[in-house]
C-alpha cells in the first residue's frame, strides 16, 4: 500500500509515518515521477492541483488538519474519493491558549500598555473583572466548544453561537439568524471559529460589527474569511484613536502570507500573527493517520467530510 | 471611633466603608486639620513620613495592599502599633491573570511575532508544548503559591522556591540556598514574587541569570528591588539579537513611575507595565478593612505584621 504525503516539512511526517507503519511505502509529493504512481492514499494540507489531477486512483484522502474549505475547493478534486479529516490532535488546546491570551490582551488592557510604552508613558487602567467581560465564541464545533469551556474556566461569562442549537455546561448559547445579533450585542469580546464555508464567508461586516458593544475587541484564529476587511479597517478607525471596535488579533486571512502593502500590518491597534494559532502537533496527528489508513485498509466505516455542507 | 483613609481615590473607599461601618467616622487625608484629630486607625497605602508622624495615637494601621515594605521602611512609622494587611481580595488571581499572559506571550512565542509584524514578515515558529515549558515561581506566600497552582493547572510543569520547605500539590519545591539553583537551571521563564526585604534584594543578579537556561524569560509582578537592572540590560542584549535572556516583562520598579530615560522603556525585549498586575479590588478589600476594624475594636487576636522579618 502506498501513500503520499504532501504539507511543509514532509520528510519529518515520512519518517514518522514508515515508523509507525512499517509495511506501508511512504512518499512525498516532491519524489520523482517513478515513486508517484500507483499512490492508495493522499495525506495532505493544501495540496496543488497539479497533484490531485495526477493522483486518479485514489481509495481516500487525509486532510491534515482541522479546515477542509482550502481542499472542497480545489477544482482537482476527484469526486468520489472519501476524505477524512484530523480529530482535535491538541489543536483545539493550543487555539485555547491563544485565545485566552488575546481575551486577556484586551481585558486586562495590554494593548493600550503596549502603545503607552513606546510614548513611555506610566498609567493604570482600573481593570474591569473578568464576570464582568463576557466573551462570544462564534462556531461551537469540537474546537469552538474546547475554547469556549476554557474561557469559561478561566472566569469569562462565555456567549456561544452555533447554525443549529447546542447545548454545553456554562456556556449561553445561541443559534441561527436570531441568535446572532442577540450574541453580538453582549459580549466585549467576540472570538471566530467558524468553518470557512460560503455561508459563513464575510459573517462579520459592517452590519454585525455595528451589532457589537462600543469599545469590543475582535479575535480571528479561524478563517480569512469569516471577515470582511473593508468594514473591519472601518471600525478600528485611523490614527491613534481608538474607534467602535477597540483592537483586533488576527491569525487568518484571505491570503497568506498577509501581502506585505495589507494596512493590517502597520494598524496601531491591529496583532497580526502568521496562522500560529493552531498548529497540528506532529506526534499525535502521525498517530492518527496511521489509525486512518489501518481502518480505510480494514474497510471500516469512516467518518467522512460531507462536501456539500463544507465540513 | 475615627478612620483616616490614605490612598488613590481614597474618597471612593471612604463611601464605600462608610456604608459599611455606618457607625465609624471616616476621613481622608486630604481633609482639613480640624477634622484629623483623634483619629484611632489609618486604612493606608505608602502613607508620607509627615503623616503617620501626626497620628500619634493609633490603635492599629491597615496596609491596603500586600506588599508592606515601603511602609515598614517609614522612618515615620510608630513603634509599638500593631499592623495588620488585607488577605488576598483577588489579587491572587489577577496576579495570576497577568503571569499567565506573560509565561503565554513567550511559550507561544508571542514576542517575536510584535517584532515581525513591525517588519511585516510572516514566519511561524515550532511550539514549544506546554509540557516541554518549565516555570520556576520564586515566593511561594499566599500569592506565589496561587499563582504556582494556575499556571499547573493549565498545564506547565511548575517548580516553586521559597526560603523555608513548602509542599504544595503539583508544584516541584525547592527552598533555601542550595534550592535556588537547582530550579534556576530548569525553568524556561522565571516569575518573581518574593517580598521585598533586604535579603531578596537583587536576588536576581549576574550570578542568578546566568544560571537560567539559555533563552529564558522573565517576568517580575514582585517588587522592583528583587531585580539588579544592570544585570537585567547585560543579560538582555543589545540591538536587535536576543541575548541569553530573551525578554522581560516588568510591572514593577525600584523607583515608580519608572522615570522616563529609563532604558527599559525602549528596549526592544522588555515589556514595561505600569504597576498594574495585581490592583486590590475595591469591594472585597473594603469589606476586609471593615471586619478587620471591627476585630480591632472588639480587642480580638489579630494576625500583625512582624516588622523584624518583613512581612
Amino acid at each position: 500500500m502506498r501513500v503520499m504525503i504532501h504539507i511543509d516539512e514532509a520528510d519529518t511526517w515520512r519518517d514518522a509515518l514508515a515508523e509507525r507503519l512499517p509495511d506501508a511505502e511512504f512518499v512525498t509529493s516532491d519524489a520523482p515521477p517513478p515513486q508517484r504512481r500507483g499512490i492508495d492514499y493522499l495525506a495532505a494540507w493544501k495540496p496543488p492541483e497539479a497533484l490531485l489531477r495526477e493522483l486518479d486512483d485514489l481509495k481516500g484522502i487525509i486532510n491534515l488538519g482541522a479546515g477542509v474549505d482550502a481542499l472542497l475547493n480545489n477544482p482537482g478534486l476527484p469526486k468520489d474519493v472519501p476524505i477524512v479529516k484530523l480529530r482535535d490532535a491538541g489543536m483545539a488546546e493550543l487555539i485555547g491558549d491563544y485565545v485566552r491570551y488575546g481575551v486577556l490582551h484586551f481585558q486586562r488592557d495590554f494593548d493600550r500598555y503596549r502603545r503607552q510604552q513606546a510614548r513611555r508613558e506610566w498609567r493604570e487602567h482600573a481593570v474591569d473583572d473578568k464576570g464582568d467581560w463576557p466573551v462570544g465564541v462564534l462556531g461551537l464545533g469540537a474546537i469552538g466548544a474546547k475554547v469556549a469551556a476554557m474561557l469559561a474556566a478561566d472566569g469569562f461569562p462565555v456567549h456561544g453561537w452555533s447554525r443549529s442549537p447546542k447545548q454545553l455546561d456554562d456556556i449561553t448559547s445561541h443559534h441561527g439568524d436570531d441568535g446572532l445579533p442577540e450574541l453580538l450585542c453582549q459580549v466585549r469580546t467576540l472570538v471566530l471559529l467558524l468553518p470557512g464555508t460560503p455561508e459563513t464567508r464575510h459573517i462579520i461586516d459592517a452590519k454585525t460589527l455595528a451589532a457589537l458593544p462600543e469599545g469590543a475587541s475582535l479575535i480571528n484564529p479561524g478563517r480569512g474569511t469569516l471577515l470582511d476587511e473593508a468594514a473591519l479597517l472601518e471600525a478600528l478607525g485611523e490614527g491613534e484613536t481608538e474607534g467602535r471596535l477597540r483592537g483586533a488579533l488576527l491569525d487568518a486571512f484571505p491570503e497568506e502570507p498577509l501581502p506585505r502593502d495589507n494596512p493590517l500590518w502597520s494598524h496601531p491597534r491591529v496583532w497580526v500573527t502568521p496562522h500560529m494559532a493552531g498548529p497540528t502537533p506532529l506526534k499525535e496527528a502521525v498517530g492518527q493517520v496511521a489509525e486512518l489508513i489501518e481502518a480505510f485498509e480494514a474497510g471500516e466505516t469512516l467518518e467522512t467530510v460531507d462536501p456539500s455542507a463544507g465540513y
